[in-house]
């Protein structure tokens, strides 16, 4: 049987035999003193309140929450919505979880970015940033990562495959303005353009559903990046290239300094031409892409103007609109007043 | 004789002859009760100050502070430096004054820049917008003032011609972003771009030294240019065009947004995606300008930083220097310790 | 039959015709797949759900969201509440709107408002400004929307007739102060009250409900103020009279600086005494407006401070209360514990 | 001999004998070993340095800096400017100081402005605040602290006399209010205006110049004006009086919360309707005083700004000048060119 | 009967008869015209809604929000939830309320931690602070009041006893510092440490539930603090101990600035070195205190990491958990999927 | 001869010969054409104004500005002070210069403070982190560095010696906090405070005066701690010690953390309870540090305010004064008025 998304279950007494993960968890007790499990139950396409009755402490206990269950069941109905009533339940294992089920999946095709990215950064001419773009590249862990990884939790490109995406934008994006500003220097912006979210591959959970690392909240994906930068800076050394003292901190510093201020969290302000460029591309391509995501979310086709936007602090406008042709207007209505 | 200018005055007895601009002027009384005038002449190589005896009250009111002034005199000296002894002074005609005498120019070639940007802003494709563009180009005494203002009075491109340079550059910005992001609308964003400092043709003052008008401080080059944009619509309409009245409301946001935030004066937030765009392309324009600008101006060949700077809120890294053949240290110093 | 008010609909099984405020519309379908309409009905005096069945798709997208229908339908209950069952239901017509029906209203006599204000501004002497004020009170469409326009969509004096009622109580203010402070320029502030909001009557739509147009949301009222200013003066100009662009740019200073800060929006600080003044006595009437009306709006008698208000940043102080005969208590309570 | 003030010492070789406030005094030594004081010697009309050859250090101790010293002497001159040389000089006794020769003075009649004060507070009903004011007014110590003290060190009423000033401009202010606004509370706006600044008394020194004492800058004038209320209070309820605790707070309120903001350093915000005004008028009254003083010491006739003004955060726009005959330009300058 | 506490009311039907705390009430009507009371009981364990039928106006008014009132009544069912159902009611007297019913009681001994207070602050050595010590000592009132005050509404020592349990973790941080500093002032910083929060017995209500007195909200526990201070001083100086001004001055100065900044409401900035140090002591005391409350309150035994806590701006880390022996998998779920 | 410091040149002609630190180097011209250079000598006692005349361009470049030479020449006199006429001038030699001649030093005796602070870093207790700690101590290059230091260039602990100074203090803060906080983790707060500005040693340069690396002004201490952190956790998990990856976040954010706000340039906000405590008790020592620093540094002994300190924002209180013996006054003053 082919698995059911939830998006699909419509009908109820549909019977429900798949893997879900467990958004929430709750253990309650019925009047009569019974124990019964209330649980949300997710996928890619949405989620659904769940209950399952006669449940016991143990297996409430199994159920990894944010996990992922392999659920069996029927569909109900409570409260005037869908209701999953479950009759067994088990954790699942890692072989049974296809994770395109349960996280967004970006657009592009990564193979297709990350050469576009290679191509870019192998216009690269400095001989110590050659070598270490060519240990990056050869790192298989690392770019299984930095293909996967979304680009954040929610903000901006927040889906498998954002990262690359995201990266390859702010790339593109430096070679736009590299050709605007040839005082810039050309190895600096795109190395630093690349490496600016990498730290992303250890700030951010994706294996189950998006969310922050240890790492990521106690140290963040500015100074996670500064540390694979230096892990890959001793590599290069280690193998015999020369990495001079001063460039390793004009990087380090792209990356530190590439949030802008001190307020979105940078500890250094950008006081090199390059930091100040990357901070700006930056900001474009991930606003930008919020903006007509946000845009594009907004159903209602009278409305010139999204709700609110936490991001932006305001409404945004769709954009005009060419004149039309106005539609007939069909006064002929139902009713008949 | 041709002019002599300031940083050619280094010799005492010099005769001057020529118009300088009066930077300050202050009428004083000898200990004998006899007027004298105190002043500051300046042109564009520098400023020396300047006294000259036996001054009436009229004459001192007659000279123009912050005006040009005919002056014939001699190089002195006074209190470890060079002072002019002015013998004769009085205001000087309009016919007499060469403003490149006085006031910086910059370095690109006015009509080629206008060339370029007519090139750019003929992709537009509205009819409308097409209209404006053409009324722009047909009004001459704009052009005059567009393409002499500078961009600011010291921030970035301050200098005769800076407002056309800088205003090249945003739109050049705005097309290379177009390229990245067809989601953009073209003739928003171009339009805006050509549009967001036009104001400060009346903004700012440089007929004599550049600083702000009544209208500049009173009113502001933001709203400045919505007031010119209405005039210009009202023309448009007024010679059959029709010109949308939400086109005419998008485009003012474009002006009133674009520096992005209420703290650095924009009454409106950035809430269309050209708005958000242009906002980013302009401070990128006019920053890496006053961060190249400045950087150059640091005479310290030694030294890989400049002071602090104000704008950037610290010292400027000047970049990364290739290593270079180590110069020969010179040991055989005089002194033979 | 006399149009029955939402707050009058207590009776399941009441009749029900007449014209509505559809605030909400939804599109659904049952489970045996056939479409209908859930709305949310609104006029003055309050909001019912409603629920049309056996609708189309045509007529749903023939009812305006946000716009008025003509109702027929009858009253019943549904989850605990009442609910409104529509029979049919057709987009009204203009002349069926009564906009009192609807939307707020002042409590003052914009008649006699308008008398004050113009007898006030009449003092003014100067003959450019007395010359824009005549043709302010000409523009029969300007007094219209000025007369009925809201102060603010929720703010202050957010009710038909508002922003008169805020302008007299502005002008007047500027009296009081014009009498206190005599190097004050009288005429300068009071048409600087006069004209501060008046580009809320095209920021502010009111023919529905209260709400912003595009014009407000892109441009807002400062600057559409300013640019009815240009618009009124260029027709003072037109006739004939002399209005010196300096004054121009005084008085759209005023209207631009009279937030007071950036970070409230304006443009410019105010660097005028009369600026300053205005931004003051604009605030004082706007808040007072708000204080009273949330201290009469709660409700509770013993409690000597509102809740949470937000403008205000914390819980407003009712006042004072003078020592009253005390009640006397009755203890005879039923229950007799 | 009647004394000489300041910028009467014109004369090298004068006589001075009188009294001045040593603003500074550093005791040094020549090359050869011998002590001299070098001090800085000022009265109201201004201040020039001084020397005393052959000081012991006995003396220099003795000299009060920031207090007055009796001088005997002879204006010499140094370094290009003029000097005292004092040949005698000792602390100056109390019944030696006249204060107004030292401190700036304001312009009106103390007493006609007490008795205004007190005829607007005299309209209070409330009993217990009739009896505090009662005390007020009975308080001679407290009287002669308050027609005497400035209204600040520096920022607006800095002058003898300038407290009473102020207070009677925000009374005076509050009045016109309370006939703009009936709903406020007449009692309470009236005495918390009178009250707001009160504690002045005692955060500023003006004995020999303006400065804080250390209650001011320890406390503040906003705690002291408090304490001092609760003195006054305290001897009401001693004298029989009732006095309501709900009354007292409110009181308190209008004094903690008159700079309106965290920021400005009130501790509370204000959230009565009376204190909400009362930050208003109060700023209204202190800002405008300096703003037409800032505008009258601009002495440049020609400019119609000001310079930079720090409290404004900008240049001072000095107000439209009438269009005026003009004058007619002398072209008959000295020199002739 | 003893008293059954609203987290032991779980059978339908049970009867309840005692005091508890009416949290909100209000008098509503049925459809048939009849008024019924809706009300919210509460107690410390809890809250449940009730309802009493056949109420009239004057029950309602005598019943106190926020008071006490004694309640007869069962325990039924509504809307998937308990409710009571009252059946008589009245206020409670005061001898019937037994405080520790209804709030929250610290964990510590008050008389033991009032005792190592004393001691402490007994090694205060100035004569003049030993007899203010001394006045607090004796004064029961006062003493009864601190040693039950919670030491905030909420955010930190929220309970009955709190001020004491948190006044005295001050001084012990105090008592720590000064062995590692020794310029900083034990008698200052000791005095200041116990005052800082001493307003607080005034500014809290805790006789019900806890909340903010009308001194609380209109002058705050900073200034009720220095004007008990002052209240003290006096009875010192009155009972013939001289207390001089300066000493009087610094001890408000500890208790204004004890916040650190004008944000957080303080009045003046801390500008003694102990003033500076209770500003950080204090702060860590109660932070600490609602950090490990708030990591204890957090039961989910698997995350590290709390959910967003708004005091600190994030999420707060649990600890590091030294590894244990893993817990043996059940793998032998219901359900045998 | 030994070395005469800048503090012993007072008799003009006096023979001087030494190393000089050359704070500032210009080369001029003189009014015939030859080249002079003007200097700024300094050492720790002072600075004078120094001039080579007949120097050569080559000579200019080989004198390093910031750096040390070897002067021979004579004192002389200009403009009213001191100054050093140069005869012959190279270069120093690195055995030529004693540093303690030219920085501040430290009060404390560094091999007696590292001890201490050993002894309670060996309180530690988990292996992993004795571990860290041994290979710190091992590390000689490190504790050469670490003994040496500055701990900022002006703030606070400004001289050789000061970031052990400074780090010892915060060691014992947190030792003291660790006994009143029992919950805190003593491993993490001790080896947190110890790391907390170890990056300093590579920020500061310290080697001819005080100021920062590019590391310092590119990457800044905060990171820079992490990178040698993580160099140290590198070595000791080569070494074969097992170092949980959690343990190593949980340092990181000590470090990273302790500036407490992003303002200050933290990434991260503290979200541990000892990253909250180290912010604290490190603020506190570096702070009163520069607070009695200050207020030791006010030589007048009669005020009891220093002038404003940027600091802490305002004028500082040097404490308050025991009534002490009144001096007699000497009336019998030079002059016999």
């Amino acid at each position: 049987m082919p698995r059911l998304f939830i998006e699909q279950l419509t009908t109820p007494g549909q019977n429900i035999e798949g893997v879900f993960l467990v958004a929430e968890k709750d253990l309650r007790t019925t009047k009569k003193g019974a124990f019964f499990i209330s649980a949300k139950l997710r996928d890619r396409t949405g989620e659904l309140p769940a209950v399952m009755w006669d449940a016991t402490q143990a297996l409430f206990a199994a159920i990894p929450q944010g996990g992922y269950a392999l659920v069996k069941g029927r569909l109900g109905e409570y409260g005037g919505g869908f209701q999953i009533t479950i009759e067994a339940m088990r954790p699942a294992k890692e072989n049974e979880v296809r994770l395109e089920d349960f996280l967004a999946v970006g657009p592009g095709d990564p193979q297709e970015q990350l050469a576009r990215l290679k191509a870019l950064l192998d216009t690269v001419q400095r001989p110590a940033l050659r070598a270490l773009m060519a240990a990056v590249w050869a790192d298989e862990a690392l770019m299984r990562d930095f293909t996967r990884a979304p680009a954040a939790e929610k903000l901006h490109h927040a889906y498998l495959g954002g990262l690359l995406e995201h990266t390859l934008g702010v790339v593109q994006n430096a070679d736009a303005m590299l050709k605007r500003y040839p005082k810039l220097d050309r190895d600096l912006l795109l190395v630093g353009a690349f490496w600016h979210d990498l730290g992303k591959t250890r700030e951010l959970a994706y294996a189950q559903s998006f969310g922050y690392t240890d790492a990521g909240k106690l140290v963040g994906h500015l100074v996670q990046g500064v540390i694979m930068l230096d892990e890959k800076i001793a590599a290069v050394r280690a193998a015999g290239t020369d990495f001079p003292e001063e460039l390793a901190c004009v990087l380090r510093h792209l990356v530190l300094a590439h949030h802008g201020t001190h307020e979105f969290g940078s500890p250094k302000l950008p006081m090199t031409a390059e930091a100040f460029t990357l901070n700006h591309i930056d900001n474009l391509d991930a606003k930008l892409h919020a903006f007509f995501r946000d845009v594009a979310a907004d159903g209602d086709p009278v409305r010139r103007w999204t709700g609110f936007n936490k991001m932006f602090g305001g409404s945004l406008y769709k954009g005009l609109e060419e004149p039309a042709e106005e539609d007939e207007k069909d006064d002929d209505l139902k009713g008949g007043l």
